[in-house]
């Protein structure tokens, strides 16, 4: 499957390196902010072509698929963008920025008839599979608890008077749109809608959540959720059930899975998977692709929207608004966004 | 100091055993609700007196000060008949049933001019010092995030139909009045009064809370508590500041406390405390009545007032309530509680 790449982050080299462990990925074409960028990045990734341009690379007939690791603020446009252009899309978590712009890449696939799936690596790993087929071990769940708190180098800067794009609210960002994910996708994926969402954070001058956690509420069980770019956290994630209980390292790498029972025992339940773990989403996606599926069963586009909802309830309750969420006066019939902002952020968009 | 204690379970032994470790602590009488448990805990302690009636111990001239481990529905109850008589009063932890209870037991301790302090061991160690000392290390402080999940073995009970006192709502019992109380009381002690309460549990079928969880809304900063009876966790307890992270080993313990710094080092500012950790509540007591102080300053009046104001709001959104919160009727001057259930609860009192 012949892909293009938008963005040229680390991530993005993540991805790259990890495609070349998957049968069938070719990466075919970069596209990057500036020539140079998009040129050098080609160069060092054997990529034949490179664009400035995600139209000009969507349209361009040499791509299958189109992986997007642009700014959270552009997810959706870009997606629907090549969705129309009849492209499979993998986008970055979180899809994008609010459940209206969710709602609209979901149509657009189903429209276009393609594939779109939330690039979430930590619920395609062997590990979250391990979580799954040994949860009726624990016995009556009934408590989630994950927290994912990394002091960001770009809080050094922050805290110098300087607003990088991960402390920008004009790029959707924030911690728990970066990091928070990681704790939710997770429990949306395991068990389902909550009944209810209460949720507390920092707001910080530049308008993001620096740090925030979340209770959701389940019939029988509850979940706490914690997520920061402002200080570092070393707890393990936990399923607590009434027979044992699970313990997983990071809940964003599920590295380690143990079972503790009551009287004392440890299982170990781990199984073994490569430490480049998007191996595993880009497996899924060119396998759902090459089977004709238009959602991953595991990151369905269900769970993406649920996380959605759950992440602009969350934001409400904290307080945070994106000027995303503010263009929903005159919708573009696909995004949901105003086409005067849509031009106006174009020149900036990769 | 001649003490006499209310209660003759396993927490009423280890008082005692602590504060046989205590210079100038003397058991004096013991109160049980049957003759012969009196009579056989106080030979095993070596207690001159005992009784069975907590107002006759009260008013026996035997002793100074009493310690009261009764079930948390009769703490405020005793606790004024107590001090009404001139003695100084260490009860249990939770201080009482709900907010209303405890401002009647302040008001008596102010009138009859006693001492009355909550016995939450754990802010009186050596290591709850030390956590306030290496505060400032950890630079601005974003979250405290505690857990205290333990699974009971009255549980076992419960789950076989005999509902016991710990999941029995008739005695005040539940998950976050009886453990929960150890995530609470050092967040209200270490960081006061939160701005917002917001909680989730699950109740059950005998009307308490089986487990829950908790999120504190501070101006710079948040607190998750996390509690139940009905699972086990492993999870440290954490204070993440921006500059370090401080790892509790267990919060209602405290034998083990490390700064975890962003460059990776790790300070251990462990001090050495007894396993007996009752040893210190009790030398607070016993400093503190015979500098003639009225009130400690760590669990202070304040402290134990806002907690219980923290738990009747949780209480309310988690959905439990006590019948000793039904009891405004007629209000007793004192206790706050109907005359008539008084009188009726009076023979099952101790």
């Amino acid at each position: 499957m012949r892909f293009g790449v938008i963005g040229t982050n680390w991530i993005t080299e993540e991805l790259i390196q990890a495609g070349h462990t998957v049968e069938g990925f070719s990466l075919q074409a970069v596209c990057s902010r500036t020539l140079e960028r998009a040129k050098e990045f080609a160069a060092k990734f054997a990529a034949p072509f490179f664009y400035t341009n995600p139209a000009e690379m969507a349209a361009s007939g040499q791509i299958d698929a189109v992986y997007i690791a642009s700014p959270n603020c552009f997810h959706a446009e870009q997606a629907i963008l090549c969705m129309s252009l009849g492209l499979h899309v993998l986008c970055e978590k979180p899809l994008a920025s609010n459940a209206d712009e969710v709602e609209a890449m979901l149509a657009a696939a189903k429209k276009h008839d393609v594939l779109l799936m939330e690039a979430v690596k930590s619920t395609l790993v062997p590990n979250f599979f391990t979580i799954q087929d040994h949860l009726p071990k624990l016995g009556k769940i009934r408590r989630f608890i994950a927290s994912n708190c990394q002091y960001s180098s770009r809080y050094d800067a922050y805290r110098a008077g300087e607003v990088l794009r991960a402390f920008d609210p004009a790029y959707s960002s924030g911690a728990l749109m970066d990091i928070g994910i990681y704790c939710l996708y997770p429990a949306i994926v395991l068990f389902g809608k909550p009944e209810q969402v209460k949720a507390e954070g920092v707001v910080l001058a530049s308008g993001v959540d620096g740090e925030g956690s979340i209770l959701l509420k389940y019939e029988e069980m509850d979940a706490i959720l914690s997520f920061s770019k402002i200080t570092t956290s070393y707890q393990p994630a936990e399923i607590q059930g009434e027979d044992a209980t699970m313990v997983i390292d990071k809940i964003n790498h599920l590295t380690r899975i143990e079972i503790r029972y009551r009287d004392g025992r440890i299982e170990d339940v781990t199984r073994p998977q490569t430490p480049k773990a998007m191996h595993y989403e880009i497996r899924e996606f060119i396998r759902l692709a090459s089977a004709g599926a238009r959602e991953s069963a595991t990151n369905s586009h269900a769970a993406s929207r649920l996380t959605m909802e759950v992440m602009d309830e969350a934001r409400r309750q904290i307080g945070v608004v994106f000027p995303a969420d503010l263009r929903r006066g005159s919708k573009h019939p696909e995004t949901g966004k105003n086409e005067q902002n849509r031009e106006a952020k174009r020149d900036e968009n990769v």
